[in-house]
């Protein structure tokens, strides 16, 4: 089977350009393709404040209000998604901008509202990821650059969580290609100590990770990384890492051993 | 051969919810496949306006410094371009958003500055569209849904003229389909009279143009939509419009005559 690489991209790496700039030009030097599926960084933060609109979070959750979903989609849709488009070009890779409405890619739906109201966020699982307009593009020469946007196919859109996105759609082309997900920030990888930014686990099984879970020490935004990188493992995704984006090329090539394999 | 629509939706359609809802609502009725190519509205302006970004206006055109290219890419590429491919799956219309550097679709060049600097505005041929691409994406069910942001494959993103976007691209695929190339907006059509919303000009040709040109009756943001138009003409295009949003489907359907045809 041929070799696909999902390459997520978040923190602050998006936030500057030098560092964004970086990051694209070294990745355009794989060999095999990939798919890049982007976060929105602090830009839409950034945006909301600028224009006073208040961010509401809860248990550290963003609700997203309809205001807020409109900075999402303008941030994430339409600013940094071009913006690595248009980077991608420069370095000869002919990429395709897509949120979840475009080609149907990711069909989602508004989540359920028990206690709390996220207002448009939107959730999926792997059957709702479009296989064939995703084939359609690969198979052609594209390489596709997704943003945490979906749809609902009743006309609205829906903000959604980056690293799902990269998790189900790794997990939906798991039957086709031969998958290597990554997960690139700007830390080395899972720290077994959070203050000690070298003490990164190389090999995390599910036990160690439960138990670092229990403990608090895997918190937070890392959350959703890990337990989806555990769900695609499951699902036949052959390699998992999370890492620093630096170091993205060097461990998808196996030069080096830096960064956190899931197993 | 097979009949392709090129539809350019602008004006105060976009702006307004109601309006865009039903324009999406009846162009997805179209028998024929169709590509919808969009401008801003006045969205950016006012996106700007709250952010305190002066907008400078030479001649009543826009200089596009680089805080107003990030608004418009934000706006045109991001919120505007999505609203609308949500809006068409609604639809069961399985449209694609793109701007010039997705696929590489336009290869701009920024505008040589001579006496003025209209920033990072991009300009283009009829050859610097990607025929292939829009062919893949057309063949296979895809309807184009293309904003007014271009690249120069170089990095940079351009802000660019949607009736020119419009215009080149059924010029580019006139060899290919049966082109017919209608620009919608707010007005019944063409007018001989400003002042007079009725006084439309049911079909105008090259010589009746050029004397409402010299008199200043057609000016402004029309001469784009009317200079493209007759190009297209030469070009190959079957038949071109300017007419009323709401008149978009009778106009191509041949249900009534409303409207200004250039012939």
């Amino acid at each position: 089977m041929e070799t696909l690489n999902i390459i997520k991209i978040g923190g602050n790496i998006i936030d500057d350009e030098v560092l964004l700039n970086d990051f694209i030009t070294s990745i355009s030097t794989l060999n095999d393709p990939f798919i890049l599926v982007h976060g929105g960084g602090k830009l839409a933060t950034d945006l909301a404040e600028k224009l006073n609109i208040p961010q509401q979070l809860i248990d550290g959750r963003r609700v997203t209000n309809a205001e807020t979903l409109k900075i999402a989609t303008m941030v994430y849709a339409g600013f940094i998604n071009k913006t690595i488009v248009a980077l991608l070009q420069k370095n000869s890779i002919n990429s395709i901008g897509l949120s979840g409405a475009d080609g149907n890619l990711i069909h989602a739906k508004k989540r359920k509202n028990n206690e709390i109201d996220y207002g448009f966020v939107g959730d999926f699982s792997v059957e709702n990821v479009n296989t064939s307009f995703l084939e359609l593009l690969l198979n052609n020469g594209l390489t596709p650059v997704i943003c945490a946007i979906t749809h609902d196919k009743n006309g609205q859109l829906l903000n959604t969580n980056a690293d799902s996105i990269a998790s189900n759609i790794a997990s939906n082309l798991a039957t086709s290609f031969e998958i290597k997900l990554v997960y690139c920030f700007e830390k080395k990888g899972v720290l077994s100590n959070p203050e000690d930014d070298d003490s990164v686990i190389e090999s995390l099984d599910f036990d160690t990770f439960q138990d670092l879970k229990n403990k608090g020490i895997i918190n937070k935004g890392m959350l959703p990384k890990i337990e989806n990188g555990f769900q695609s493992l499951e699902n036949g995704v052959k390699e998992i890492g999370v890492i620093n984006a630096k170091n993205c090329v060097n461990f998808i090539s196996k030069n080096n051993n830096e960064g956190t394999r899931i197993t």
